[in-house]
């Protein structure tokens, strides 16, 4: 089992201060010491850094938490191996291209059994029910929209079903994105939280760091933070429902499946 | 244009040496600015950093000069935007899946009135010359192998044909990687050395700094390092031939275009 953070805002921003409390339970404050990594979209640009070390070990995390990146699509993950050894290849996020756009994902939870046979282009490299997964989509997407690229929409549509078919292999929660929108979908745990004005303080609950977006925001800052459980411990996260999609544009969920 | 450094090895390497030469050229003692990116494999794993501020002033370069990382399979680039703004999506070296392996590629040149119209599944994610020459030659390797992987001797085959054909357009020094083997291909400038036994010091040319490789080494350790110009002033290197195709594998040059 694993962690999953993501990040959608309408300003490129940093996400130290989740990244703060999250990258702890790498090994820390929880037991997802196998391998982790995290993903910006810098417009259609993307970058991702990953390490097979545990993020409390990892001289990549530790410049990552240091560094601000600003980005207005993240998504990091910290790993506890299931299916698949240590290794670089596993480490979520994964990444491909598809429709001149890349494609980042990372997922938690365990698929059983889930060895699908469906002709397509994507195939993993590592041996992750994950990556298996993701591959899945992209190749269900792609042969369901062979010509131009369809619109988010589209995407939501296409990934509801996708998404039921595959939750029925295990625990499929996840997040993807093509730094357009980012997609979240809820099997067992993940929670989501919208921080706009009137700013406030939030305090964490894995270390005792508290921090007032006041003084760092402006007044039509939208940014959602996106977890497995819930980072601060005085602030309202709302738990998404088992089998519920939600699509995240510019810091909001615009469309809530239904 | 840009400058190559590429780095082949029977034994995980690091590359902090000729990176600590090589990064100097992005900006200080050379112009390329507008970017910079290295990848590096772990077995089939694939990590890559990228920035688009010049070496000289990455926090991400600095973080990558002190921190050695070990692979036998490493390629970097640095960028002096020609076609392309400076921006993240332009900044190679560029990476796709294919045959459930990363493929990575770094581009030196300019190529005119390339604009292939194959159809193919790999399409470019941001506006180079270079990266349409990737998705291009991948394009046509999943068209001429659409069945299991070839062997490396079957994609160096079909690489010289398609690198001479690229060619046409302009400068097309390049290096790609699939992490099991290195092929570095010459328009005009691509230098390579192998070292190994009995090693020796290098001298780098861009900075004052003597490296005794024999206090790192083992007897049959093998490296191989690529460069679009020799990065140390005591070693003789090689320069390949216009239209020269190589192959490296495990630190040496395994076959050579006929």
């Amino acid at each position: 089992m694993c962690q999953l953070l993501g990040m959608s805002c309408n300003v490129p921003t940093d996400i130290c201060f989740s990244f703060e409390g999250f990258h702890v339970r790498g090994g820390l404050t929880d037991h997802h010491k196998d391998g982790w990594g995290i993903a910006f979209f810098e417009g259609v640009g993307c970058r991702i850094f990953h390490d097979s070390k545990a993020t409390i070990e990892s001289p990549v995390a530790d410049f990552v938490r240091h560094y601000p990146i600003h980005s207005k699509n993240v998504i990091a993950h910290i790993r506890r191996a299931t299916q698949g050894k240590v290794a670089l290849e596993n480490c979520h996020p994964f990444r491909r291209a598809m429709w001149g756009r890349y494609w980042t994902f990372a997922h938690n939870g365990t698929l059983n059994d889930f060895y699908p046979l469906v002709p397509g282009f994507f195939q993993p490299v590592g041996e992750t029910d994950s990556e298996r997964a993701f591959c899945y989509l992209l190749n269900r997407l792609q042969n369901q929209f062979p010509g131009p690229a369809p619109n988010s929409d589209q995407i939501f549509q296409a990934l509801q079903g996708l998404s039921e078919e595959i939750a029925a292999h295990g625990d499929f929660n996840y997040l993807l994105s093509n730094g357009d929108v980012l997609f979240t979908h809820c099997s067992t745990n993940l929670h989501h939280i919208l921080r706009q004005a009137p700013f406030g303080c939030a305090h964490l609950i894995d270390q005792d760091i508290t921090m007032d977006f006041s003084q760092f925001t402006r007044p039509d800052d939208k940014v959602s933070v996106i977890a497995s459980f819930p980072l601060t411990d005085n602030e309202t996260w709302t738990r998404m429902a088992p089998g519920e999609l939600l699509m995240f544009r510019e810091g909001e969920p615009v469309r809530v499946g239904d």
